[in-house]
């Protein structure tokens, strides 16, 4: 058995095998014209108005340090279905292409590239399955992450998915998706370590199992960090804060624990209740951090009634975008040796040419976008695809996570309020097309 | 930036924060007793009677290979949380326990355990995160697979979702998950590759696109490989097939084309005009394969309707385990210095104590299970729980993907035609608790 993690040592096979059947019989009939593909989501999921566009660093990583291994090699050869020749020529595949991108923490809507890439056929077929598994997990994650913060309306929000998320690549990555929603900080160490995210973390029951007593385990746990937050519903929330009070007492100036966190039951209940204890012992200064089953909804409906929790652990709703594990991406062939293409399948047909989103502002509001092809002029907005790659080589360093995260912040905050919101807006957020694109459209459905 | 990508090398540190906090606290009190934790899902969710156990082999390996590298521990100590000793002693950290569990490919139900880990605390605690991550993405994937498989009947299930999937961890191992539970084949090279699961793939509508017209690029797809399966709704169906009838005709009895993928619109109505169609023209042998949103129901309907499909490719849902995208995953503490353990908190309160699960035949059919205490005499039926790693060692090699696939094939055909079925099975299987447990459990209710 071969390693049986993803690096970019092997990560050239991280692609559906009908990719690699199109490259066998584009080498063979000498197809190596550049090929431009657009990355979107064809539709916005019932629950979402808006959606945030992440996981461009990872492709961009990933087109950087695209070959193929010996190993690759041999066990490519093995499947006896690619010739000689062809195989040789993939010890020397690199990405030499071009990729002009939304940044990440824009947002976005359908039909919208998130990426348009530019390269000689075979390169630009070949990533099509990487591309589209790290954007989607992205920008499902990242604009999971912006409605939950938004709902929050200010309280701290801590990523506590790891344990729920599919795989390891998602329990690096898609914390980082989080904090570019606007997520303050994750329990994911690894993900702290290669993106430095801030880290969160309290205790789990199982301490306060492994002790004779509850009181005991968060004796023993203040010894290490004094000012630890404590989980008081091992066994009984009331008898939880008792303990909590009685440490209070037991350490006087010493006690410095800064919360309390609550992990089962009727959060809202619970935590009316654990305040009136907490202050009824002078104890104000603790905060109540509240996790179990939350998303945005919960976390709105709380925050709304003004239940006194300062913060909220999200897992399992988070980390999986329980409601939308699954977004409608596609990677669409839209122009090939300069002539343009599209697709008429069924509730599948795609629109032809390079483009450019065009995103127009009224007084610090975005009012409408404008999808237009790239060399329009005429079109009023700003344009937001920019070009982020060329000949193979990234333009800029990888942008600063605080950069994105500020992106995404602004722009969620100058969209319609109701695009803003967590109902489904109706009308949606307008997404126009320019009179270009029409007009390219309409010629080619007439000459198919 | 350190490598964007999870190995053996850095794994270790994909673990939540409040494990490590754990941890240092464990080394500060000298606590290393034998603690058992088990890892079982809460509850079923609504729409799946029965769970497939999958992702153990993903824990052992990690848990061969689990050190702290120079690099991880440098991390931690930038933090300023961790103490220098607590940091030297990570330095020799090994996973040294026993695993019991149950083989993959086992059909489990609510509170059994899937994995029975059995260490020092502070190894016990710290691999919590990995093993949760692991075990719920294997045990998602391949329960959806099973279902998938089922409602198809035998026409053949190819996975073509690894873009789809949440990261590359994902598209390595759901495949595997996917061909546990039945599934014929995946898209996903790398899978291939690393598990040996046969692949499948035919070509995208981006290939027809690149060529002046759809019948251009058939006759080109077939020089290279002549068995192909042609992509036929790039414009038009109809249109399609006609083209695949007209290089029939151009190929005589050297056309060896093997099928025709539908993957738009109306699925049952094009595939009866499609078979119509090529049998007209005296191509029975061209099978009809369908993509396109396909899950376990509407796999189901096509099936009862006699739609002639004869085969599916399906993507989307069974990527991301969609309509249930999270299990109610728990790894809790059941036994520490030997005293077992028990959690109350509201709803999620824990079954105390070592166990076994003691599954019950007759004539072939599984009838109940019984939870019971790990050295219970005098309860009836065979153990599911096995050991499997032994200080800190694999007891076997491992167990080959054919025999798991075949164990959950049997283990579902042995299931009550409710509980197989796609719908929910009310009463659902029977999971009772023995004797044994049940006053053990209520010893402690007692006690606390």
């Amino acid at each position: 058995m071969t390693t049986p993690w993803v690096s970019e040592s092997n990560a050239a096979l991280l692609t559906d095998l009908y990719e690699l059947n199109m490259l066998q019989s584009y080498f063979d009939e000498g197809m190596n014209d550049i090929a431009v593909f657009d990355l979107f989501i064809r539709r916005l999921p019932p629950t979402r108005n808006y959606l945030v566009a992440c996981g461009l660093e990872h492709v961009l990583y990933y087109l950087e340090s695209l070959t193929f291994s010996d190993e690759a090699i041999g066990y490519l050869r093995s499947l006896n279905r690619f010739s000689e020749p062809f195989l040789e020529s993939l010890r020397h595949f690199r990405f030499t292409g071009d990729v002009y991108a939304v940044p990440e923490g824009t947002i976005i809507f359908a039909n919208e590239p998130l990426i348009e890439l530019v390269a000689p056929l075979p390169q630009a077929q070949l990533v099509e399955t990487f591309l589209m598994n790290q954007v989607q997990m992205g920008t499902l994650a990242a604009s999971k992450a912006a409605r939950v913060v938004w709902a929050a309306t200010g309280r701290s929000v801590v990523d506590f998915g790891a344990r729920r998320m599919h795989g390891a690549d998602a329990a690096i990555k898609q914390p980082r998706a989080f904090y570019i929603g606007g997520v303050d900080s994750t329990s994911s160490v690894l993900a702290g370590q290669i993106w430095g995210i801030p880290l969160a973390g309290t205790m789990a029951h199982s301490y306060v199992l492994a002790f004779e007593s509850e009181i005991e385990a968060f004796r023993h746990f203040v010894r290490t960090y004094p000012t630890a937050i404590l989980i008081v519903d091992t066994y009984d929330i009331t008898k939880g804060i008792e303990h909590t009070i009685q440490l209070a007492r037991e350490l006087g100036s010493q006690f410095r624990v800064s919360g309390v966190r609550l992990d089962s039951g009727d959060l809202a209940e619970h935590a009316w209740e654990v305040r009136r204890q907490l202050d009824g012992a002078g104890l104000q200064q603790v905060k109540i951090f509240a996790s179990s089953s939350l998303d945005e909804y919960e976390i709105q409906r709380l925050v709304s009634a003004g239940v006194p929790i300062n913060g909220f652990g999200v897992g399992r709703n988070l980390a999986t975008s329980a409601d939308v594990p699954v977004l409608d991406t596609a990677y669409k062939l839209v122009e090939y040796a300069g002539k343009p293409k599209m697709k008429l399948s069924e509730s599948k047909a795609t629109l032809p040419g390079r483009k450019q989103i065009f995103r127009e502002k009224t007084a610090g509001k975005v009012v409408r976008d404008v999808l237009g092809l790239m060399d329009e002029s005429n079109v009023a907005g700003e344009p937001l695809l920019v070009k982020v790659m060329e000949d193979g080589r990234r333009l800029h360093a990888a942008e600063a996570l605080e950069v994105c995260r500020a992106r995404c912040r602004t722009e969620r905050n100058s969209l319609p309020e109701s695009v803003m919101s967590l109902s489904k807006a109706d009308p949606g957020y307008p997404v126009e097309l320019s009179r270009g694109l029409t007009q390219l459209q309409a010629a080619m459905l007439q000459s198919v």
